[in-house]
C-alpha cells in the first residue's frame, strides 16, 4: 500500500469515525438562569466547573457537515438541538427514558461543555429539522417548552384537568402554558410577586393568588375555594419546602404532584396526607422526548413563544447578555451567535 | 298504629325508595341520529323497539325534587343529564369502566325509555350540575361531545399528536374539536362530501381531503404527504370497509386505530399489517367519566358549542323537529321542553 | 285502600328498601391489629370510638336472605366479604378507585359497624361468591391479601422485577408474597427481628438483611449490593422515617416507592434524590377491585395462605382471641362465628 | 508523520471504529422455525434471501474481544445476544420501542446475517452478560422465551388473569409458561393436536381444548364455560382466521386480543363486536426491553425453560440438526458451535 492509498484510507476511516454526527454554525442560543449560576457561583449541587467550559444549552443552527452515516439531515438544514446526548445505549435508553442515563452528555453541564460560540458539532440523533415557519429563535426556546411538556407529560394533565401551578417564573409560565395547550379547565398560579403573577394571567392562567404568610394548608383551601373543587394535579415549581407541603395538601386524592423546582435536598412534608390519599409524588429530571412534539406545535402555530424574547446581543457582546439576563431584565435573552444573520 | 301514622310511615318509606333519584323539569334535548333511526325502522342492530318508547338522550334540565338520600342536588339546579346508568355495581363500575356494564340503563335505547318530555326521574349520580355560565343547550351538546372525548382519550390524543379523522359528519367533527383540544398539532380529515369538509375546516382540521375512488392505500398515502409523517392515530368515524383498512394503512407503527363509525357486523382488514406495526384497534361503546370533563371546558369557556344548534322546536312540534332533522337540515336540532323558557 | 293491603304495599316497600343488599350468617373473622388498637386505645389517628362499635372486617360467611334486587347471590351461597362499601357513586367510584371515596362505609372503623358478629347484613355488590375449593377461612384472608396486591398494583410489580421490601410484619410478608406471585425476579426484605425475616425467607423473599444501625444510605447501599443491582420497586411497610429515606436512596432511577406502612404525619426525605432520579412516591388507601383476583388465586390453587392461620377461637371466647392477638402470638387468630361449623 | 505513526493512527482510529460492538465466540444457537424455513423457501413474505445469508438467532457466546468504548463487558464474560439492533436512534428508539425502528438490524433476516458460526461480531449494548447459574443454551433459549414475555407485556397479563392461549406450538407454550410467571389464575390453551395440548398441560396450562370443527363462537363458548367467565385475555398464535375470530367473541368487554400467530394478510373478522366490548386488537413485532427480564428470572431460578432442549448438534453436522428440525423432532435443536465446549 502506498503512502496516498494510506492516507485516503485514514480519510475515510477519520469520517466515518464522526459518522454519527453534524457540525453546525450556530444561529441563536437563549441564557438560562443555569448558565449565570455556573459563571457567578461555578458549581450547582453536585455539578463543579473545574476546566473552563462553554455555556449554552437553547439552541439552534444550521447544518454545515454531515457525518457519513447521517441519513435525515443535509448541509443547509436549519435545526434545533436537544442539548442531552446519552453516550451509552443502558436500560434507560432502551426503555425509552434516556434522561436518567447516568452517562448522558449535556450540554453546559460540567464538564460537558455547551454551544455559545460559532461553530459546534453534535449527535445528528438529537438535531431536529426545524420546519421553513419555524423561526431559530422558536426553535431555541424548545429547551424551556421541553421542562413544561415533560413535567405536564409525567403529572398526566388531559383535557378538563384542574391544574395548580406553584411559581410563576419561567418554568412555572411554561407549565401553564402546556397545561392549557394539553386542554386543562382551569389552571390557578401562586407567587410573592404581583408582577409574575401578572405574566401568568397573561400566558394563560385562570386564577392567580398573591401569597404572603399563609400556612401551606390555607394556600391548599384558596387553591379549593377559587377551582371549586381540589386540583388533580400541581406542579411545583419552587422548590420551597412550605409550597411541596401546600402542593400535597392542595391535590385532590388519587391525582399527582409534580415536582419541578428544586430547593434543599432534604424537606419536611405530611407524607401521611399524601400516602392515604393516594396522592402522587412525581420528580422530573429534564425531559426526553419533547423536541418532535413542540417542533409540530410550533409549525402548526398552536402556541406562540416569540414575545418571550425580550433581549437581543450579538455573540461578541456575551458580557453584556449575561449581565442583562444576571439583572433580571425582560423574560428571555437570545445571543446571536452567526455575524450574517441577526434575524430571529 | 293508626291509619295516618301508617300513612306517614309509607310516604317516608316511598321518598326513601327514590332515595337516590332526581326529579327533573326537561328544559333542551337534542335530537340524534339515532333517535330518528328508532323513529322511523323500529331498531337499530339488536335493539328493537317492541313497545311504545320516549325518544330523547342528549338533555338537560332543571331539579324540582330530591330523593332522601342526595346530597349534591337541590331543587332549583339546572343539570346536564347522562343517559347511561349502570343498574349493578359490577366489575365493569367498580374499575371505572361502566359504559361497558351489560346491565345499564340507557335513555332511548330500547326498552328504556329517554327524556324528551316534560318531567323525568334520573339517578341523582347521573346528573351534573351546570354552572351558571353554561347555558342548557351547551349541557344537552355533552352527550355528542362525550363520544369524541370517549374516542380521543382511548386514542392516546396528547400533546403534538397528528391525527387522522376519516368522516367528516357529526362525530368526526366532535373528534376535530376534541382532539386539538387535547394539543393534538395537527389534524386531516377525509370524507367524500366537499361541504361537509368544509365543516371539518371550520372547526379546526388543518388538512382535508375529498376522497373519490382512491384505493386504501392511496387514501393513507395522501394523509402521510399532508401530514409530513404518518399519524399516530386514526380516528374512523365511518364504519365503512375501505377506511377501516385505510386506517390500518396510515397509522404510524406503535399508534392506534379507533374505531368509532359502526358498519357491517364482519369487515376485512390488512391485519398482517396491522400486527407487525403494533397498530392498536380499539373500539369504543358509548362514553365514560366524560361529564364533568365537558363541564369544566364548557365552564372555562375553552370550547364553543353553541353555532351547532342551528333550528329549535318547542316539544309540541316534535315530529316537525324529527323530519327536520330526518331531512338532515342544518348540523344540530333542538326541542324545548319547558312551555316557560325556550331560551338556549 | 283497606288496611291488609296498606300493610302488604308496605311490607313490598320495605322489601325492596333493601334490595341491594344480603344477610349473612358470619363463619370466620380475623382479628387485625386495628381492631386490637381501637380496642385498646379507642382510636385511631382521626378515626375516634365515640359509640359502641362492633369490630372485624376481615371475614366470610352465608348468604341467608337476599334483597330482591340481589341477582348474583343466593341463599346458602359462600362468600368473602370486602368491608369497605362507597355509599355514593361519586367520581371516584366512576373512575375505578372507590377506596378513596370520601363517604365510605367501612366496616370496624368508627363510626361504622364491624362484622364480628353472628349475622351480618352487607351490600351484595361487595360479597363475593366463594368457589367450593377456597374455604372461609381463606376467603376471610383476602382482606390482608389485598393490602398487599393494592400495594404491588400501585408499585407496577411485573415480570422480572426486583423488589426491596421494607418490613417483614405481617403487611411486608403478604407483600413478599404478592410480588412473586406477580412474577418478580428477586425480593429482598429487611427488618429489625431475626424471627420476622426467617418468616420472610418462608414466604419466598430471595434475600434478607437484618438491620441494625446502618443509616439510610448504608441500608440502600446493602440492597443494591446484595440484588445486583437498584431495585425498581420498594414497598415500604415500617412508616419509619429512616426507612422511608432508605426507600428513597435504594430505589433505582424512574422506578417506584410506595408507602404502606403510617408513621408520623410529618417525615422529612430526601426529596432531591427522589425528584431528579424520577423516582415516584405513592400511597396506598386500603384497596379497591382486589377480592375477583385473591378468588381467583385462591381457586386455582396458586397461593397458599392456610398456614398463615395459627389460633382458632369460637366467637364466645373472643376476649380470649384478642388477648392472644395483643400478646403477638402466632400469625393469624381465626373467629369462628356459626356454633354449628368450627371447619376451616 | 513516518510510516509507523501512520500506521499507529490507522490502527487507533480502527480500533475505535468498532468502538461499540464486542467479538464473541459463539457457544449455543437453537434452530428456529424461520430458520428453517429461510433454508427451504428462501424467503418469509417480503424478506427474500438474495444472496448466501448466515442462519441463527438464538444464540449465546463469549465475549473474546470489545471495542474501546464497551464498559459493561470484557473478554470472558458469558452472554445471551439480542438478535435486533437499530441502526439509528430514531424516534421509536427514544420512545422505547425499538423493536419498530424501520432500519434495524436482525440476525438472520436477509439481508443481515445471523450468527450460527464461531465466530460473530455484535453491538455490545445488545449483549447480555450471563450470571454464572444461567447455562448458554438458557442464554440461546432468551429468544424465544422472548416473544412469550412481548406478547403477555402487550395483553396486560397481571394477578389473577384469565387468559386464552390459541395454539399449543412453541410460541404458544411460551405464552402460556409466561403468562402463569406474570400472575394468570388460570389459562385455557385449544388447539387441534392432542399431543400439542398435552405439552401444554405439562407446562402450566389449567385447561385444554381440543378444537375439531366448532365455529369461532363455539369455541368462544367452551372457553367461557371452562373458566367460568370470559377471559380479559387472548393471546393468538395460529394467525387462522378461524382462531382470531374466536379470540374476538372469546374475550371479556374489556379486555385484550394479542395477535402472534402471522397468517394471511387480510382476515375478516367480527370487527363491530370488538369495537363495541371496546376489546382492544393488538400485534407484536418480535419484542422490545425483555433479555433483562429473562435474565433476571432465569438466575431466580423462577423458571426451567432446561427440559425444551430435546437435541444437540455440533456445528459441523448443522445439516442434519436442520433436518430433525424440519421432521418436526422434539422441541429445540441446539447446535454447539464451540468445538471445545458442547456443555448445555
Amino acid at each position: 500500500m502506498d503512502m496516498p492509498s494510506v492516507l485516503k484510507c485514514i480519510c475515510v476511516v477519520l469520517a466515518r469515525l464522526f459518522s454519527a454526527e453534524v457540525l453546525l454554525r450556530m444561529h441563536s442560543v437563549g441564557i438560562c438562569g443555569s448558565d449565570v449560576h455556573y459563571w457567578q457561583h461555578g458549581r450547582i449541587g453536585d455539578f463543579v466547573v473545574k476546566d473552563p467550559m462553554v455555556l449554552g444549552h437553547e439552541a439552534s443552527g444550521t447544518v454545515v457537515k454531515v457525518g457519513s452515516g447521517v441519513t435525515h439531515l443535509k448541509p443547509g438544514d436549519r435545526v434545533a438541538i436537544e442539548p442531552g446526548v446519552p453516550r451509552e445505549t443502558d436500560e434507560f435508553c432502551k426503555t425509552g427514558r434516556y434522561n436518567l442515563s447516568p452517562t448522558i452528555f449535556f450540554c453546559a453541564t460540567p464538564p460537558d461543555d455547551g454551544n455559545l460560540c460559532r461553530y459546534y458539532k453534535h449527535s445528528a440523533s438529537y438535531c431536529y429539522k426545524l420546519p421553513d415557519n419555524v423561526t431559530f429563535e422558536e426553535g431555541a426556546l424548545i429547551e424551556p417548552l421541553s421542562v413544561g411538556i415533560h413535567a405536564c407529560k409525567r403529572a398526566g394533565v388531559t383535557l378538563g384537568s384542574k391544574v395548580f401551578v406553584c411559581g410563576a417564573g419561567p418554568i412555572g409560565l411554561v407549565n401553564v402554558i402546556v397545561a392549557k395547550m394539553m386542554g386543562a379547565a382551569t389552571v390557578v398560579v401562586t407567587d410573592l410577586s404581583a408582577s409574575r403573577l401578572q405574566k401568568a394571567k397573561e400566558v394563560g392562567a385562570d386564577f392567580i393568588i398573591q401569597v404572603k404568610n399563609e400556612s401551606p394548608q390555607e394556600v391548599a383551601s384558596k387553591v379549593e375555594s377559587l377551582l371549586g373543587c381540589m386540583p388533580e394535579i400541581t406542579v411545583e415549581c419552587t422548590g420551597v419546602q412550605a409550597c411541596i407541603q401546600a402542593g400535597i395538601y392542595a391535590t385532590r386524592s388519587g391525582g399527582t404532584l409534580v415536582l419541578v423546582g428544586l430547593g434543599p435536598e432534604m424537606v419536611t412534608v405530611p407524607i401521611v396526607n399524601a400516602a392515604v390519599r393516594e396522592v402522587d409524588i412525581r420528580g422530573i429530571f429534564r425531559y426526553c422526548n419533547t423536541w418532535p412534539v413542540a417542533i409540530a406545535l410550533l409549525a402548526s402555530k398552536r402556541i406562540n413563544v416569540k414575545p418571550l424574547v425580550t433581549h437581543r446581543f450579538p455573540l461578541e457582546k456575551a458580557l453584556e447578555a449575561f449581565e442583562a439576563t444576571k439583572r433580571g431584565e425582560g423574560v428571555k435573552v437570545m445571543l446571536k451567535c452567526d455575524p450574517t444573520d441577526h434575524n430571529p
